[in-house]
């Protein structure tokens, strides 16, 4: 991917103040912002977004996954009540005399749904799709109302912690991969937030809604966080205040063999199988050679419901740091989580299949890459055409349409003017203008000569070749460049 | 593509039934089928979507358009009036508080609107994506609510007929190398159309109405097709039976002269413009070397409402027929032509950009290679592990995560089990399972030899080779299998 690199500082700073605006400030050209806060994705767009999913999806593929789809719209009931605080963005159909439908929320409540449905036990698949949350864009800042979602997945009864390990690297192959400058990836366990919020005194009934505030902390400063817990969600201060402490913290392992000696935590079953189940996962994570990108990170708590054990999201990091400088975080790019209990909730029976997954934010990536391209004025090509078929004569449009036909028929990628007489200089600034690099030129002389001039655009060197060779001379010159 | 051939006689009466039956009964194994008339994509459906939007996409790219997309929903008011009688198909979103929205109906209308909107006066386009109809699967036979379309499109103001002739010579790239069998395209022009609706003595203010009956003709018979023009929509009997004459002639470009005598479209001044354009198309698809696909068919009509001059379908043929038999129709399998008034009804000023374009019915080619793949039992891989990390002895998770990191990390597409101590037959189990090629077996006696064994999953033969040639020497095998 040589297009991709690292992004010069200033660019940064410049992409940093357009990612904290609304999307419609920051839009240009063939982007569309209408109201309903979605875009059409122009051909530039689209060839950025294809080099990437291109690397997300072969680095699933690397790690065994299969592919599948399911629609863009499911039974409301399927997706009520798995989202926590979110669910009322979500995009109901209008009732027009059948069930209840609504658009899809995110791929992993389709994928529990569809194991369940068709009882399968096991599975590695990966799910790249569009998925809709009719959020404000005035309040969730650089986010559109669609959006591409790259999905991994692994069901299955398992050893624990192999499949959760795999997840991480997965992670850390795409960001690197995609050389977006340093990142690292925050990690904590659901049973761990929950243990501490048992620890601390948080009333049961309020754990999913205290874990929604916390997940704001990398948005919101503690302060307006602990205001949310205390005045809106009614906690104790001090309660609030005991949170307060365990937030604050994040290192690496040493820091996992420290919350086993927290007097509290420690107190609690849940999170000492949650810091075990860590002890075990940063084992693995340094077999991968990774374990220096992860982060235990205590104030990491997921805002869906679903989770039920590790947790994860990576974060870039502003890029490169120069020395006595913070490192700037730019925002997560990537998340994930094992959510065992999700299948089990579509199971008639209730069986359940534990599962672990990770999602990247691809939107985000896209964007970082489209304005580091533009800092950088690279320019793209929207089109893959090889060849140009060109006349300097008038009434050769037979000629042009038997030669092209030959080209495409031979799979060579081919364009000509769809008109009866171009100018000469039009067709070569077409060219010019769309990078194609070969032009293949017929005229009266060359037709009676039973000859082709080949020319290339950047040189413009010119050579005649036979008629018949023709075909092959391409074929040798595009396999050269 | 190797999977794709010809498919036997006895294979092709079986997919027939079946494609006229609803989809609910075709169903099986991992397809969903709710009553919302949607489903889920397998990893086998997958495989083979892959390959065919694969082949579909490089041919789009191989006439030089652009990637393009557009959200799921539109404004509702864009796509109403634009499909004629099947505007009554379109999902609405519900009104959570914000403008109206229905999802897409096609492709088309939102390419159009994007033109207008962003005043583009020409492009050349691809478009592959979901579209949603709310169809009653019981009526529509062998259909399902979401489905994928494959669109390309050439907007633009040319000289005549040279986009059109392009988009005919796609659609035969496409059917030719997807090896569906033998197929047609019939032509018409909605000029030819309307003129012949005028000739018969059809009121200008049912045109359209008419045109959707006559649109039936490929799944109902004359006779009801004639019914619903007289009792349902009020034409003369003696306008139906004129129309009647007409709807039956089908031939190559001969037929186009014959109706530049015909006593009654002669006196037509669209029809005759129509004819016109379809007489220099036959001589451009007889330099593309197609014209003897293409048939002047004058019970084409399409049902949309967009359409204004060229429009054309193609239709696969059972294949091979026999001495003796008449061809059996298997319906339509691409589609498209030409409307040149579509973007103007989204330009505030009406400024008019001329679009010719085609639609790949994908779902029902994705079926037809389905059920033949499933004739042939073949067998489908639906990962693409190169190399599975196995262990005949306990303990050995360490080294399996090392060395699979090392092939991941080299690009290598490998696979372990997630278990502590897995028995060696298990392992080799599921490489023959799951088509995995390679596998590299560890052991305590390879480590303390510095060795890999590499073992053919096919041959079962097994070599050893040292550890630190272990990329390189899988790397060579996998480049030369």
């Amino acid at each position: 991917m040589p297009l991709l690199g690292l992004l010069p500082r200033r660019a940064w700073a410049a992409l940093l103040s357009q990612l904290l605006r609304p999307p419609c400030a920051s839009c240009t050209g063939a982007v569309r912002c209408q109201s309903q806060g979605t875009r059409d994705l122009s051909p530039q767009h689209m060839v950025v977004r294809e080099k990437i999913l291109d690397l997300v999806i072969s680095c699933f593929k690397r790690h065994g996954a299969k592919g599948m789809d399911t629609p863009a719209f499911e039974l409301k009931e399927t997706l009520t009540e798995k989202y926590g605080e979110d669910s009322g963005l979500m995009y109901d159909l209008k009732d027009q005399g059948g069930e209840l439908l609504s658009l899809r929320y995110d791929l992993t409540v389709p994928f529990a749904r569809y194991l369940a449905m068709n009882k399968v036990k096991k599975m590695k698949r990966y799910h790249v799709g569009k998925v809709w949350r009719r959020e404000s864009p005035s309040i969730v800042q650089g986010r559109y109302r669609e959006f591409c979602q790259c999905d991994f997945d692994i069901a299955g009864q398992f050893d624990p912690m192999i499949p959760d390990a795999e997840c991480l690297k997965i992670i850390c192959e795409i960001l690197s991969g995609l050389q977006l400058g340093d990142f690292f990836i925050k990690v904590n366990d659901r049973r761990i937030v929950d243990g501490m919020f048992a620890a601390c005194g948080v009333p049961e009934s309020k754990f999913r809604a205290i874990c929604s505030s916390i997940d704001k902390l990398d948005k919101m400063a503690w302060k307006d966080v602990r205001h949310e817990m205390v005045a809106k969600k009614g906690l104790a201060p001090e309660v609030a205040d005991r949170i307060g402490d365990y937030v604050q913290c994040h290192g690496g392992v040493s820091l996992v063999e420290q919350m086993f000696q927290d007097p509290r935590l420690s107190q609690n079953k849940q999170a000492l199988e949650g810091l075990e189940d860590l002890k075990l996962l940063f084992e693995y994570l340094t077999l991968f050679g990774i374990a220096e990108k992860i982060s235990f990170d205590l104030s990491l708590a997921r805002g869906l419901d679903y989770y039920t054990g590790v947790i994860y999201e990576a974060v870039l990091l502003q890029t490169p740091t120069q020395a006595g400088e913070e490192p700037l975080n730019v925002g997560s790019v990537a998340a994930g989580g094992r959510y065992d209990g999700l299948v089990g909730m579509f199971d008639p029976k209730g069986h359940k299949v534990p599962c672990v997954g990770l999602s990247i934010g691809v939107e985000r990536i896209f964007y970082i890459v489209e304005q580091r391209m533009k800092t950088k004025g690279e320019k793209v090509r929207t089109t893959e055409t090889q060849v140009f078929v060109a006349t300097p004569q008038k009434n050769f449009l037979q000629e042009r349409l038997k030669l092209i036909t030959e080209l495409w028929d031979a799979g060579i990628k081919a364009e000509m003017l769809y008109k009866n007489n171009p100018k000469l200089l039009t067709q070569l600034h077409y060219c010019e203008s769309t990078g194609i690099p070969l032009v293949v030129i017929i005229g009266e002389q060359e037709l009676k000569e039973g000859i082709i001039k080949i020319r290339s655009v950047a040189s413009r060197e010119e050579v005649a070749i036979k008629r018949e060779n023709l075909v092959a001379e391409i074929q040798k010159r595009l396999s050269e460049s």
